[in-house]
């Protein structure tokens, strides 16, 4: 990738196949700090995918950590003051080292307190953030000392605000029933939207702050961050399809949907990946 | 209901039914303070019941959160001291604002650290409380400056102790393998009597910790809190024979119940709920 | 057994079922520290065992409640400063009542802080030691001032760090695709191979740490350390075993795994046990 972190071209399938593939041969050290709802399920789906997860977010140990790890993972779903303070030596340690990490914004915008961490966090430059459309657009707000929270925001609606939070990040996704995720390439900006997914994936807890994990993973082994954000979401939405298929409900899809990100492959992946042509948003 | 929070008459199956169309309907925001070994089973558990979670149980923001929270669950499975200060800081605001909160007082009676907090949580004045046999006797106990803690105690046996815990909360219930389930009705204190369930419940951690939190998602829509610690119970327990008939050890068991929570709807409950017919206890 | 703590005779299958009969007549009391990953699938495991999990873990409460548990797990995956207190208190109170604990080096080696903290909680000298080959080696390395972290170490090869860790425990272990466990028979010591397992077991997180709880269920039940740690290992192994003959992945391994958790039995333990002729290793 050339010095900024943007991509060579905008990512498509044979670049998420590549970036499968290398996650697979390398199985990159996620170091997690992450709420407490989502520590089991993102250490297993991290697994699944390949990866080696390590839950390190106490202060004595989480900055040396990330100068060790491969990508870092910072979810603000559940922050004590103590894992903030966690959250803090581990992005300065993954910034000097230059290893990516992902910031997952979770009800920024809603809560004041944590929306302070996130903001703060920001000054050590996240390869990624990752959100729904509401964090998107609340983070984004805050960024630029505005305001704006929709809880009812749908992807699309976010991708002002994920352009705007690009001057924080290399790239930037809001989830939805199509996911949109936008990226630098060259002097241009660029948004890729990837369909397919379930929905049963908002019916169980904690899947987007897997797809964050699942971004560090990528992040650790693509050759940028935009090709290893559009990876981790078509990885995520392939495994989805496959799961619907086999569950009767949230309980079964959650069991399903680990499996299948184990199984998802490069034959999989080229069979039923839904990335569409990516298109300009802006410069 | 009434200004004291009675019911207009003692919660049966038609009541039941209505409670959860209206669970389904209006998917209430569930705030969670709760154990570390829930977390995660809880918030699916919350999912396919209909309702929305939020683990928001710092001290930070879990005051303010109870501002907006359609219900409040405190459960005291792993109580730090930390997590102590923003239960107060939650059920001061829950009261406050009139927003219904349920007491699970785990292992209460048997630890004396987090029995003081749970006596010092009743003046906040819960709605429900929730727990086994041993905690309603072990809870009763301390707030009589008692004691009594009996961790063989069947349900009926806690029938004394959740009469003497309604001066501190509208309804109160203790599991077994049939779930008495206390309240008011005018002058009249009424015990409502639900079976059901499967021997596969204990045998899976945290699904008396989810009940508690379905009995809070209830008590965010129902009419009042002894309707919706009797819907809660009833859902429960319709899900759990049908969960128990797909598994074959408590690993499926735990899957097959989130399924059947999502699964369970007006045909079901009409069909399977095991509600006796409400008898006096007292005035 | 003997004073010190020696088995009587190197333990093998007659043992092992013995223990797991013990195991279900008596459901122990087994209290775990334990990480954030671990704590929901730890307590099912547990459960399924036939043991009673409580999760009490905080500075308030953990030393008292270490008086009246059957065992004590310490788990080092993810400490923060509270916890660590709590482990101080309950191994001073374990050892105090003569209680056996358990102690699972996650990641001792690696990082300064929990290395620190294990040399400290060996005073307390815990029955049993049961970690992957590199926290062994690590474990020792710190215990003898020297070093020496392999992460790719067999368990073979953390023998002698095994041997080295017997002047702090009765007995310690190290799991791979054959599991390592050392003790001690009167003056000898003895290493006894238990073989089986999965290759699944590695992919699914909290499977080691829920081992070393199981060996703290076992502890609280079998005549000697040594014993309750052959006979958890085996009791592992014989389920991941049929686990593995119904699982399409990981998660529905996982899944499968407590079900045969549960499932194992005295036939089964017979049927399936790979436990190889005890040899000599050292005095």
């Amino acid at each position: 990738m050339s010095k900024d972190g943007s991509a060579a071209h905008a990512p498509g399938l044979a670049d998420v196949v590549a970036a499968q593939l290398a996650l697979r041969a390398q199985g990159p050290l996620v170091q997690c700090l992450t709420n407490s709802v989502s520590t089991n399920f993102m250490a297993n789906g991290l697994l699944a995918v390949g990866a080696s997860p390590a839950m390190v977010d106490n202060p004595e140990e989480a900055g040396m950590f990330a100068g060790i790890a491969g990508a870092v993972l910072v979810n603000l779903g559940t922050p004590t003051a103590a894992q903030v303070e966690a959250m803090r030596a581990a992005t300065a340690e993954a910034r000097a080292k230059g290893t990516p990490w992902v910031l997952d914004p979770v009800a920024v915008g809603a809560l004041p307190w944590r929306s302070r961490v996130a903001v703060e966090l920001l000054r050590h430059r996240p390869a990624i953030i990752r959100g729904n459309a509401s964090e998107i657009i609340g983070l984004a707000g805050l960024g630029s000392g505005g305001r704006g929270v929709d809880s009812a925001a749908g992807a699309a609606a976010a991708v002002p605000a994920a352009l705007a939070l690009l001057t924080h990040a290399t790239a930037v996704s809001a989830s939805g029933p199509v996911d949109h995720v936008l990226g630098r390439v060259a002097n241009e900006v660029v948004l890729v939207r990837v369909a397919g997914g379930s929905a049963l994936l908002p019916r169980v807890t904690a899947t987007g702050c897997l797809l964050g994990a699942v971004a560090a993973a990528y992040a650790a082994v693509a050759p940028d961050p935009f090709t290893a954000l559009v990876a981790a979401h078509t990885h995520f939405a392939v495994a989805a399809e496959l799961a619907a298929a086999r569950a009767t409900g949230p309980g079964s899809f959650a069991v399903a949907f680990l499996d299948a990100l184990d199984a998802v492959d490069s034959v999989t992946l080229a069979a039923l990946a839904r990335i569409a042509a990516p298109t300009l948003v802006g410069g």
